[in-house]
Order: C-alpha cells, then sequence, then structure tokens
C-alpha cells in the first residue's frame, strides 16, 4: 500500500493513537476533493462543515480517552442513494431534487457513523442506478483516476472513483445487476456485494426490490473485511434482511488458502472477455493453484431473466413519473425504464421461475468447490461516450454489454468480491471471487492471499488534476 | 338433517358399529351416481370397481377388530384437478387428456382415503378452474340439484352438485377466487376455504400459485370440521404449505359464540346483491346478535388486483398450449387467458405490491372483530347459459361477477366457512364467515352455532332426476 493512499485501517490507528487528529484527516480529504473533484466529478454533494464537526466529535473522545470506534477518523462518501440526514437524495435524477431532505440517515450510513468514520458526501451515479457506464445527463460523467478520458463504470461509478483516486479510503455503493463490481473493475479497488439480504437497505433509494445489494469499497481488503463486519446486523426496517447474526470476516483474512477448492467458471464467463482480462483470471488461478474448471449452467438465461426483471420491477416504481414527465429523466435510463415497462407480465412470472431452477443449480456447485472465479467485466475501462464494443468479435452495445459477467451473479444473491488485478502497461481490471451465500467471509479469505501475494492491490492513480 | 340425507360423520358411525357395511354404503352411493348423474352431470369419472374394493377393505377392518378409520366407509368424490392415481388428471380440459395417468393420489386424497373414505370418482369444473359457472364446453354444464335449468356455480361446481344432490356427502374442491364459496352459495352446502397455505396441494393441477386453496364441501359444519381436521398438516411436496402443527376444530363446534365480537360488512360487501341476499346476511346477523358494520377498505380494488394476478399467473401455465393450440381449450376459458398473457409486469408488480397494503389492513380488522360476515354470491343460482346479471341496477356480464363478494377474500387468504341459508320459497344462498388467519376454528363455530338454531341447513333438493 503506497504511503500517499493509507487504507481505512491505518487511518484510524493513526487517529485512535492521536499520532494524527481526525480533523487534520478530515481536512486533508476535504483539500483533496476540493481540488481533484472538478476533474473527476465523483462527489454531488461535499459535507464540509458537518464532516469537521463530526470529526471534532471524534477528536474530543479520543482526548476523553473514550473508544472513538475502530474507523476513528475515516473519511468516506456514499452513493447518492443512501439517505443522508438534512440532504435530498438525488439517485443520480433530477426529479428526485424536487423531493425534501431526508430526515435521517441509512442504516449503513448510521453503522459507519457510529464505528467513528466520517460522512464528507454523496456521490455521482447512473440515474436511478440504471446503468454501467456513470455517464449522468443531469450531474455529468465520472472519470475515470487512471485515464480521465475514460469512464469509471457504474452505476456506482463515483463511489468507486473517489477510492480509487484516494480521496476517501473508504464509500458504500450498490450492485443490482453488477455496480458494485463493474467500476470497481475499470477502477482498480476491491469491492464486496455480500450475500442478498445480508445488509439493511433501510434509507436507500431502490432501483430493483428483488435484486438490490448495498456494499463497501475500499483499497485493502482488511477495509473491505472490517467494514463488512461493522454493517452487518438485522435491522426491522429493511423486511427483506436477514436474521443472520453478524459474523466477523476481518479474522479470516490471515487463514489462507489451504483445503479450499477454488475453481475458474468456463463457458459463458470466457466468452467475449478481451485476452488480457482472461490472462488476469489465469493469473490469478495460479497464484491459487486452482485449475479445476467448472460450468455455471445457463449463465446466458439468467442474465436475459435479470433484464426482465430489472426492466420489470425497475420502471414499475417510476411509472407516474414516466407517464408525466419523462423528458426529465435521463435519456439513457427513460428509454429503458419504458421498455421496462412494456414487458408482459408472463416474462416476468417465467424470469422468476427460472430465477428459482437457477439457484437451485449454482447452489448445488458449491458441493463440490468453495470458490469460483471469473472475470467481472469483459473488458478494461472503455472512453467516455463509447457506444460500443466487441464481444467474441462481434460489435455490441457497450452499455449494457459491460455487465456480462457481474449480472447472471448478483441476480440469485450470491457474495462476490472484485479484487484488482494490474495489467501490464495499461488499465485495471477486476476478478470476481464467488462463493455461496453468507460466505463472505472465505471470498474475503481468497481476496486477502492474493493482496498478500502481491497478485491484487488498488494500482496508485498516474493522473493529474485539469486545471 | 334429512334421514335420506345423512351425512358423513352419522354414515361413519354406522359403518363402524357394523350396522351397515362399507360396501352397501358404496354400493348405494355408486348407484344414485348412475342414476342422477346423466341429470347432474357433476361426475366425470366413476370409480366402481376401486371404490367398492376399497369398502371391502374397510370392512375387512372392521371385521379383525382394527379401526377402519374416523370417515370409514364414506363416499366422496374429488374435483377433477386432485390427482388419482391410474386416472388422468384432467382439470376441466380437453388437452390435459393426452397426458399420463396420475401415479399416485393427492395428498389430501390419500389423507381421506387414510381416515377410510371411499373414493368414487372424479367431478366436473370449469376448464382449468378458471371460472364461476362450471359451464365446461368439452364436459358439459353441471346442474344445480334445486333446478336444473339453474348453474351449480363454480368452478367446483360438480363437487358440489355431489353433496349438494346427497349422492356423496363429503368432496373436496379448490377457491382461487370463490370457487369453493360460489357454487357452495348457489346450491345451499357448507363450503370451507382455508387459509392460504394451510392444506397441501400437492399432487393437484393448479391454476394460480399464490391464490389457490382446497377444501372441502359438506352437508353439516361436523363433517366440515373432522374433514379438515383430517387434511391439515404439513406436506414437503407443497412448499406453500405451512409448517402449522394441525389443531383440532371438532371440538371447538360446541363452544358457542358468547364472546365473540361479529360485524357484517358494509359498503362494498352490500352493493349489487340482490335483496334477499342481504336479508339472509341480515337474518344471519340476527341470529348471531351481531349488530356491528365495519369496512374492509378498498374492497374493488383488491377485486382488480384479485384479477390481475389470476390474469397473469394463470396465464403463464399454459402459455405453450395457447400458442400452438388455442382452438383446443374452453373458448370462455381462453379468452381470458389470452388477456392474462397479455397483462404488462407493471400492473402485475403494482397489484402484487397492493396486495401487501390491503392484507395488513385486512389483518389490523381482526384486532376489533373476530369475525366478518358477507353474502357469498350477489344472487341465487342464475340460469345455464345467462349471460349477464344485474348489479345494483346496472346489467353486466354474469360469468366475472358471481364472484364479487368472494375475491377480494381468497384474495389474502383468509379462512371462511360458506353458509347455506334458504331464501323463502326460492333457492339457497350462502353467506361468508370471515376469520382472521389460521382461525378455521371460530369460523366453523359461528357456522356450527347457526346450524344449531336452524338458521343454516344443505336443503334438501325436491327435484327428480330427468328420464
Amino acid at each position: 500500500m503506497s504511503q500517499d493512499y493509507p487504507d481505512a485501517t491505518s487511518i484510524a490507528a493513526s487517529v485512535r493513537s492521536q499520532e494524527v487528529s481526525a480533523r487534520s484527516v478530515v481536512t486533508a480529504a476535504l483539500a483533496r476533493i476540493v481540488n481533484q473533484n472538478p476533474s473527476l466529478n465523483c462527489f454531488t454533494s461535499i459535507l464540509a462543515e458537518q464532516a469537521l464537526a463530526d470529526a471534532e466529535v471524534v477528536d474530543q473522545a479520543i482526548t476523553q480517552g473514550k473508544d472513538p470506534g475502530p474507523l476513528a477518523g475515516v473519511p468516506f462518501g456514499v452513493k447518492d442513494l443512501f439517505d443522508i440526514a438534512g440532504l435530498t437524495t438525488l439517485a443520480g435524477s433530477k426529479i428526485n431534487a424536487e423531493r425534501p431532505p431526508a430526515t435521517r440517515d441509512a442504516t449503513l450510513v448510521t453503522r459507519l457513523k457510529q464505528a467513528g468514520a466520517i460522512l464528507v458526501g454523496a456521490q455521482n451515479m447512473d440515474e436511478y442506478a440504471y446503468g454501467f457506464v456513470t455517464e449522468n445527463s443531469h450531474y455529468g460523467a465520472s472519470r475515470n483516476p487512471h485515464d480521465l478520458q475514460r469512464m469509471t463504470g457504474g452505476s456506482s461509478g463515483g463511489s468507486v472513483a473517489s477510492v480509487a483516486a484516494g480521496l476517501v479510503p473508504l464509500s458504500l455503493g450498490s450492485d443490482t445487476n453488477g455496480s458494485i463490481r463493474v467500476p470497481a473493475s475499470l477502477c482498480g479497488i476491491f469491492g464486496l456485494k455480500p450475500t442478498y439480504g445480508r445488509l439493511s437497505r433501510a434509507g436507500t433509494y431502490p432501483f430493483v426490490h428483488s435484486l438490490d445489494h448495498l456494499g463497501p469499497f475500499a483499497r485493502s481488503t482488511r477495509d473491505l473485511a472490517l467494514t463488512f463486519d461493522l454493517l452487518q446486523g438485522t435491522d426491522a426496517d429493511d423486511p427483506a434482511c436477514t436474521n443472520r447474526p453478524p459474523v466477523a470476516t476481518l479474522p479470516e483474512l490471515t487463514k489462507g488458502i489451504d483445503g479450499l477448492r477454488i475453481a475458474i467458471a468456463d463457458g459463458y464467463f470466457t466468452k467475449g472477455a478481451e485476452p488480457h482480462v482472461l490472462a488476469a483470471v489465469e493469473a490469478i488461478a495460479t497464484v491459487l493453484g486452482a485449475t479445476r474448471q467448472i460450468t455455471i449452467p445457463e449463465a446466458h438465461r439468467a442474465r436475459a431473466a435479470a433484464f426482465i426483471i430489472t426492466g420489470s420491477e425497475g420502471s414499475n416504481l417510476h411509472l407516474n413519473d414516466l407517464r408525466q414527465r419523462p423528458q426529465d429523466f435521463d435519456p439513457a435510463t427513460r428509454d429503458r425504464f419504458l421498455a421496462g415497462a412494456l414487458i408482459p407480465a408472463s416474462w416476468y412470472l417465467q424470469a422468476q421461475r427460472f430465477r428459482s431452477w437457477y439457484r437451485d443449480q449454482v447452489r448445488a456447485l458449491f458441493n463440490t468447490v468453495d470458490i469460483i472465479l471469473a472475470p467481472a467485466t469483459p473488458c478494461s475501462a472503455p472512453l467516455i461516450g463509447q457506444a460500443t464494443l466487441v464481444l467474441d468479435g462481434e460489435e455490441m452495445p457497450l452499455r449494457p454489454n459491460i455487465g456480462l459477467y457481474a449480472q447472471p451473479l448478483s441476480f440469485i444473491g450470491v457474495p462476490i468480491v472484485a479484487v484488482p488485478v494490474q495489467c501490464p502497461g495499461g488499465l485495471p481490471i477486476g476478478v470476481q471471487i464467488i462463493a455461496a451465500p453468507y460466505n463472505e467471509g472465505l471470498a474475503l479469505r481468497v481476496a486477502a492471499f492474493l493482496e498478500s501475494k502481491g497478485a491484487a492491490a488498488a494500482p496508485v492513480p498516474t493522473w493529474k488534476p485539469l486545471k
């Protein structure tokens, strides 16, 4: 880890030991954001005043000998679909800007604040989380810290770019069809999409109820595990939140990979990937000593079914606005919502029926393996505005297809860590470490092993802020 | 109870005490069926040989001093969507006649057989249970034993007519939007639609997964309670079947109604009913000493939502046949299925969302009352072939509207007993005794009280078989 890009764990240690004050950490973060956000466009709101006041509270607690929490003084940002008390939750839209400010923080925001972390702002995203690019027509495109001409990926693009650029060490995003793993891959940081239902979604703006997940981004696996552990816990305000008791994953990280059965997803998960993407998966597999191949059956149908459920449930939330004020939507999002509103119920029901079958098939695979490896995206970050990509020799629309490898997995809610791999002389790429439901600890353990071997790491960006 | 129309409990007592043999009971039932079914058209298959063999087994058990079960020698029929080993389950369709015979009995059939009851045949219904009339284009209309020119109601028309005519004392039907309560009302017998998920549906042909209920018909409340008690129990073969332990409702019947808070549904549940229907509800309320009115909110929307879910889920099962062989459907059913296949997913999702809200509203009502009374149908049995009825002064299509008062209640799965009331000089009419989920015992207790006061009883038909 670069000295210039300390992770949350080391920041909290410095703050807790009074090596630095929370106030100075937060002041420095705000300075970076003020300086660099005009180039990166990853924050849509900056909470300077509140953040400094919160830092003060942490510093006072330490002075008074109280425990300031495991994330004491750590600045973090959240995708602008998390409620922040006093701020209107935009969810990347123009329409929601007319809503009143949130009256309280989202559950996960509260949990990080209770751990001493300092919220510094809300972050850019695709409108209503419906996209893989974060080229938002209302708030502009976020830019990839490794090449400002390139996209961050989406829909959690602002949250990822802010961590990849080192503005903050930690952020929270959401993943419905890949919105954590896709931008993590394109910007080169660690991201965790937990098991569906594991983390509370209370106080966040929904996209697709039966597919939405929330999760953290970080520059180290220990930050990812620590944050996930702090985020866990039941919540009566989210009926879909499971009653599983929290399980500490941080102690898992040092256990190594002895005895783990690791396989590489073949078939669908190799088709269409650029050669360096497959090489990255191969490199990861080699470090893990994994040679076995495994077939996730009917993944192409899983993706189709995920599209249908996304379009149906996603559009349903916006029907009135689609009828009454279509001109106020992001054009890219609007057309997808309109198409979704026209899907027949018979397609939706068949997609849900397939989903049950497919979930059982994939769960059964985990009787014979512990971890499955797959690429997170078929390519490294495309140029902003790029409309197509070449998949398996065929030119295809870029926006839906970046999620090619992510979508069939979020569809059934299995936990996945996206780990960043540096490609020779180029941009980073992400690899998905996939585990059985509720086995986040296993996926994090494998990610930590890869990090310890230098095979996975968040690269330091080489860009300079635009003038 | 008429001597000529003994109920199941008294038949079983006679058989168990060797007053009569099971064989003679079954022989007599088969003779009635052979004689009267050409007029009533309520059986589509008659299992004479197997029934006599089964009766022999019961008689042998008694001779050997073994317990032949609480329904020893009681003949019963089942709607032809229950699997019967060795018979093809038609579900009222022509298409399913091409299917192979069932390899085992439906769970509920097995449970009644285990109790000593003797299955004598499968019974006529609307095609795929989609109707309120049992005017089946393939197998003909069932006829109301109180007036052969009139309909039985549906979709469990054959099952109801067979009990109302005294061919058998007991039968099993299904209720998705009212298919137990509507024909019970039009033919004047007792019917129980239990709580959704309470009875196993394993081995039955589905109509609408999230709305389908199975339940018994009988001429007495003790038969209804005894049968329900025998049918209860979890079943791994029906994932929707709840894990509630069986609760004996039979002992409830003698407890009277002291302390029960009983109210009459107003608003929606009074609009459109013929005067004698409202008079029947009023008469029942008077016997129960109930004067309180209660409003089930948004019942008209509940009915609309039930229609949408029915059309969407119901059609989904038949999509391939609708595409490939629409000419093989009953024309009335086909058009509804085709319309259902075209419903947008957005309607379906909004209907499901409304359903959650509405379920909570109705459940909350049961914090202040124990029982709600409502008519089962807006009119007594219409003529076969009748296309319209007058609702609130407006002429409306008859087929969908007979379920007006039934549909908003099955929609949220509350348990209901339909009790028969004899109208002055005319046909019978049913009143719904509605309880909170899993409170079948309370509804049966009220029904038994009404029966004990002579306010509810299955009338003896006055018709003569057609030559």
